[in-house]
């Protein structure tokens, strides 16, 4: 398939890089400052030298890569909240001309889902994004394998960088403040880190997830959110004294999405540590399913938006 | 879409109980001793009804289902080894008549999945077999989320009767005799336990994911296989002094295929308690995915079966 990327971040770069041994060319590839487009497949490896130097990826105004040659639309740019621009944006342009949009930024289905849908539903183009959560972990198909209506809740890990902090405090027995300057230093946490350690991040997951089972009309602005930053450390000591600990977990269930620091037992499913993620589905005939790995980093999620490509190739 | 079901045994019984739920009709239901058949559904309470009182679920002879009007032959009867009938030749009719195949059965693709798909190619209908490996775990599915060429191996505990008595054993400071005989009277574990604690339920398991994964050409023969009969009490004392467990671990490489009690990190991925399964998946590009969950059991199988039948439908 041919793949426009928009987006140089981690992800947009590392989709980049890995198309070719999945099979696929990328035509284009696009940031907010520019453009480099070539229907015979641009050289990405120089592409994103030159990013590397200059910061920009190519002169060409980005319109150009939306009116370019290809099959799929990678979106790729930064996750917004509200309008969810530009990424709704590129997305409404590439079904306006029937193309496939496999979104890799959280905003578009996270806030704008049943327009997002029905613009799908008027396009020939299908809509797939699977790496919108728990990064390499194939979580939204795991959802269509167990099929939708089976599934009654989900619970999960969703956010490495807090989990990472959670789980640095409590094994180092180390303050808030110190783990995440820690994170920070380690590339796990980003300079502004109230993102991920305020639940937004997770949250959006968990809406996404909650749109996919529940067919629709949820957002960010309906999820009751509690972040980690004002956890004591002394809440971590307390639970360790029985076997417990505190992860940042977000809930899916038909009466609604929440995410907040929860007790959970130290040793038990939901404690995974470091930077992985997980999540828990509750199933009708089939007890609890777990799936867990890493949730988030460029080459990671870019495996989740090549599975996604060679889906929709796999059904053209 | 209509369901020959063959096989009355937990499997295929709620195959039956569950395929109006999921949208489906049986229209044939047969096991060693009869069959009964109705283009228009059969009514599946009162035939399982009758399988419960009489011993069988008709009087048809099993051939007519065979012949009968359906879209999916569901595979149920017991494995067996070697030539793998009957369950192989049921497969090869259906194919022969241009019908979809899945298989609750392990038998044919552990042991004869070359051939398998050597008809399925020659057939209009389709081989799917979610429901041989890992029960209500959706595993082959992730393999085909992911992409089989992205994953380098697998490890995973896929014997629930073997992993309650390793437990129980470690847990309790129980006999493997003790532990055994409680497993047998929950139901848990067989009058002759052989299948599960010789290891070689776990080793058909692999060869099927070693077929998947490497395009076939593995039986049950080629594996190396260990199980948990002789393995004394004082291993499991031993291996928890210094945090540790065993576990019936079953691996699959490119080089071949292991099944053996192995030790495991007492708190680790791998030391899941009870009847649960865990495959863990060593892959490309994005690390280690582990998933777990129900791996046996009737109606957890059926999900499976009846997922498989869910993907037919909406591929056809």
């Amino acid at each position: 398939m041919k793949l426009a990327v928009f987006g140089a971040g981690a992800v947009g770069r590392s989709v980049a890089e890995l198309a070719a041994e999945y099979g696929h060319t990328v035509t284009a590839l696009a940031d907010s400052s520019g453009a480099v487009v070539d229907a015979d497949g641009i050289d990405v490896e120089s592409v994103l030298a030159r990013k590397q130097s200059d910061g920009a990826v190519g002169d060409a105004d980005p319109e150009t890569a939306l009116e370019s040659e290809y099959d799929v639309l990678v979106e790729a740019t930064p996750t917004t909240l509200g309008d969810a621009q530009p990424g709704f944006g590129h997305a409404r342009e590439a079904f306006a001309r029937d193309r496939h949009v496999v979104l890799a930024n959280k905003g578009p289905v996270a806030e704008r889902y049943d327009e997002l849908r029905a613009l799908s539903r008027d396009s020939e183009g299908s809509l797939l994004f699977e790496a919108t959560v728990g990064g390499a972990i194939p979580v939204l198909s795991t959802i269509e394998d167990v099929g939708a209506d089976n599934v009654t809740a989900v619970r999960g890990v969703l956010n490495g960088t807090a989990n990472f902090v959670l789980s640095r405090m409590a094994t180092e027995r180390l303050s808030y403040e110190h783990v995440l300057a820690e994170a920070q230093d380690l590339g796990v946490a980003e300079a502004d880190p109230s993102f991920d350690v305020d639940g937004t991040d997770a949250a959006l997951k968990c809406a996404i997830l909650a749109n996919v089972l529940f067919d629709g009309g949820h957002t960010l602005s309906d999820a009751d959110v509690d972040g980690i930053r004002d956890l004591p450390g002394s809440a971590l000591e307390l639970a360790a004294e029985d076997g417990w600990t505190i992860r940042l977990v977000g809930e899916v269930a038909r009466d609604g999405v929440s995410v907040g620091p929860r007790l959970v037992p130290e040793n038990g499913t939901l404690a995974v540590s470091g930077t992985r993620n997980i999540v828990q589905f509750e199933t009708k005939y089939a007890g609890r399913l777990n799936i867990s790995g890493r949730g988030a980093g460029g080459p990671e999620t870019a495996t989740a938006v090549l599975a996604d490509v060679t889906r929709l190739e796999r059904e053209s």
